[in-house]
């Protein structure tokens, strides 16, 4: 497939780059890449996605790689599953998860990673280097295995273990910096230069947000093609809020969507690092570094991003808002949601659980409006967080199941 | 959906069950779920199946449980996934990987209990207890969460840490025991009375293989209704291995196969616990409980499996074989199929890669045969096998890229 890319543009300043060649960012800020929609919708339309393999590459027109040409683990199409009784517990009457977690290595980053190694693979690119918060990490080691190229990832020294071991399996080399993932992007940056690295930090090669695109572009199909009234995503990087809110403006423009209606975007955040929340109340379009940042959910543990005001931008343009949560208030949503509806609900999706609750306590979020959580990982990615001392039985002595179960 | 069940039927000695009402065992033996398949000729046929949602409940007709009843987290149609590279390395020119990692909580127990759960969720059983090594008791936890059940876990006091917490936050009542699945299977077993549990032990209630069954299913129609020469599978309840054959059987009694070409099925164990390949070689039907069971592959350490000779007359009947390798080759081969292909092995999936080489080595897999092997669960299960010790960066220190990367 040629492709309906038409060039890439500056989302600073709107200058055009050439797709034919290798880019990176332009004055130090992301690239968007452009299509011919009206060639796409002359070529393509709803129908013939629907007979498609059930993977992100279905929608190959709208995307700067074909299926055939696509470095793939076989990621999307991932489960929209109802949470009717975690919705009723917060007041949502008709709430979703889209389950992010069934993805290859376990979270959404391998949407935005299947799709740069691809890139990065049609450009020769041989030599892969990442700061990573964690799950980033792991799907760059993965494709890079899938495709046979070298990786190198950076990680802040506590980083989740699982994130840890899936790297060194993979065969990436691997290092731990004691600091955060700025820190561990100015050493990627250094090295560009030095070890002949391609960089792939979040945004600053501009295909991570096509693939992160087809989280939206998946929601509207299995939607039916009508978008859901609120959306919240966990806001690290923000890749996927920005590529959501990019796929259905193309949707828009193809003309694919039944309805006018667009989602309001609410970006979430942990008090422990709301870089984002701090910039949009403060009505600003650029974020200051967050000091001190932490939070246990490692993959919006990132005091600092790039494409500060693409997510900005997007927030602001749908209605939505920037909201954070209680730090200390995650763990126990996570097993509130678990034990609710059983999906694998990672603690930054737990973060916007207690963001819609916050949203439908002040008015912000109305108990019919569609709403849908995204599950940006699995749950079983972070033991750490989730330390468990579990009772015991001796198999040498007869059991008391009354006293065992609580059951009289 | 009135569904195309008739009835159950006992795999011992053929007696015939009324499917309508809660069955366990017979004569100490599991049952086999039957359906009328000259009505599913008539209504149903694989172009129809083509156009339903990518979920194993696609395939309800040959299902005990409609897609509409069902229990669901959205569990199926995983990637079947090439493994040129891997194949390359072990002889093997046409070798595909299943990808049951991108499951629902990670592990291919999504299917069976997913299955399970949905008809006790019929019959009304409200209280759900189960000895697991594992994956099965995290399934377990996660389905009865999806549907509001009372779930008891039962696991040896060494499972893997992320099954202890993900049964735990799924709300389950977890114990650790000092012993081995079947002292677990005997808790479970007592408890049945006098806690008025229903026991989910591995074919112990006759459904989970049905939900197993999906997998050949999927294996199938994914190739074009045409079978792999060979599945390498690892073994230990072998309720998944039972499950295909059967599938297999169903589909080429639909008349759905293109050819009459059935796989050799291969079961995998590691030579620390090999119950059902001691059996095979001694020529036996039954398996006896081999003692000090010992694997880091938690998923096959099944010292005696209820369902032996369902395993054994399976692998008889397809040519195939019973296959031990050496426990400690296991996590070697674990990070060179992953770095070599970049899929979240698992320690079971790497004893079949293991096997499949000796195989190939024996002359008992030919080069050009169509081989599959199942990946069972996301090695990110796993991080007491995989403990790594990362090289450092330090931020305040300039970095030399090249001692850091080996790059001259």
């Amino acid at each position: 497939m040629a492709g309906f890319v038409t060039h890439l543009e500056s989302a600073i300043d709107g200058t055009k780059l050439a797709a034919d060649e290798v880019q990176t960012l332009h004055e130090g800020r992301p690239l968007w890449v452009r299509y011919d929609l009206d060639a796409i919708r002359e070529r393509v339309n709803p129908e013939t996605i629907a007979r498609r393999s059930p993977t992100m590459w279905r929608y190959e027109e709208l995307l700067p790689c074909s299926a055939a040409e696509a470095v793939t683990l076989g990621e999307g199409m991932t489960p929209l599953l109802s949470a009717t009784r975690l919705g009723s517990a917060i007041g949502l009457n008709d709430l979703w998860i889209k389950d992010e977690s069934q993805l290859p290595t376990g979270s959404f980053k391998s949407r935005g990673l299947g799709m740069a190694v691809s890139m990065a693979a049609r450009f020769g690119l041989r030599r892969l280097a990442i700061p990573t918060a964690g799950n980033a990490g792991g799907a760059l080691a993965a494709y890079g295995a899938r495709v046979g190229a070298e990786v190198f990832v950076f990680m802040p020294e506590d980083t989740p273990v699982i994130n840890q071991i899936e790297c060194h399996l993979a065969g990436a080399k691997t290092f731990l910096v004691n600091g955060l993932i700025n820190d561990c992007g100015r050493i990627v940056r250094e090295g560009v230069e030095s070890a002949g690295w391609f960089d792939f930090s979040t945004l600053k090669e501009p295909y991570r947000i096509e693939g992160k695109k087809t989280m939206g572009l998946e929601l509207a199909e299995q939607f039916g093609w009508e978008l859901p009234d609120a959306i919240l995503y966990p806001t690290g990087g923000g890749t996927g809020l920005i590529g959501m809110w990019k796929a259905f403006a193309e949707l828009q423009e193809l003309g694919w969507l039944r309805t006018k209606k667009k989602p309001r975007m609410f970006a979430v955040q942990s008090d422990g690092c709301a870089p984002i929340v701090r910039a949009f109340e403060n009505g600003e379009r650029f974020a200051e570094v967050f000091e001190g940042a932490a939070t246990c959910a490692a993959g919006i543990r990132v005091p600092v991003a790039v494409g500060d005001f693409m997510i900005l931008d997007a927030v602001r343009e749908s209605g939505g808002a920037a909201v954070s949560v209680c730090e200390d208030d995650i763990m126990g949503a996570v097993s509130r949601a678990i034990s609710l509806e059983g999906i694998s609900v990672c603690p930054e999706a737990a973060a916007c659980v207690l963001a819609a609750k916050k949203l439908v306590v002040d008015g912000r979020l109305k108990a019919d409006e569609r709403t849908v959580i995204f599950n940006t990982g699995a749950v079983q990615k972070y033991p750490e967080c989730a330390a468990v001392d579990l009772p015991r039985v001796d198999v040498g002595t007869a059991v008391d199941y009354a006293a065992l179960t609580g059951i009289a």
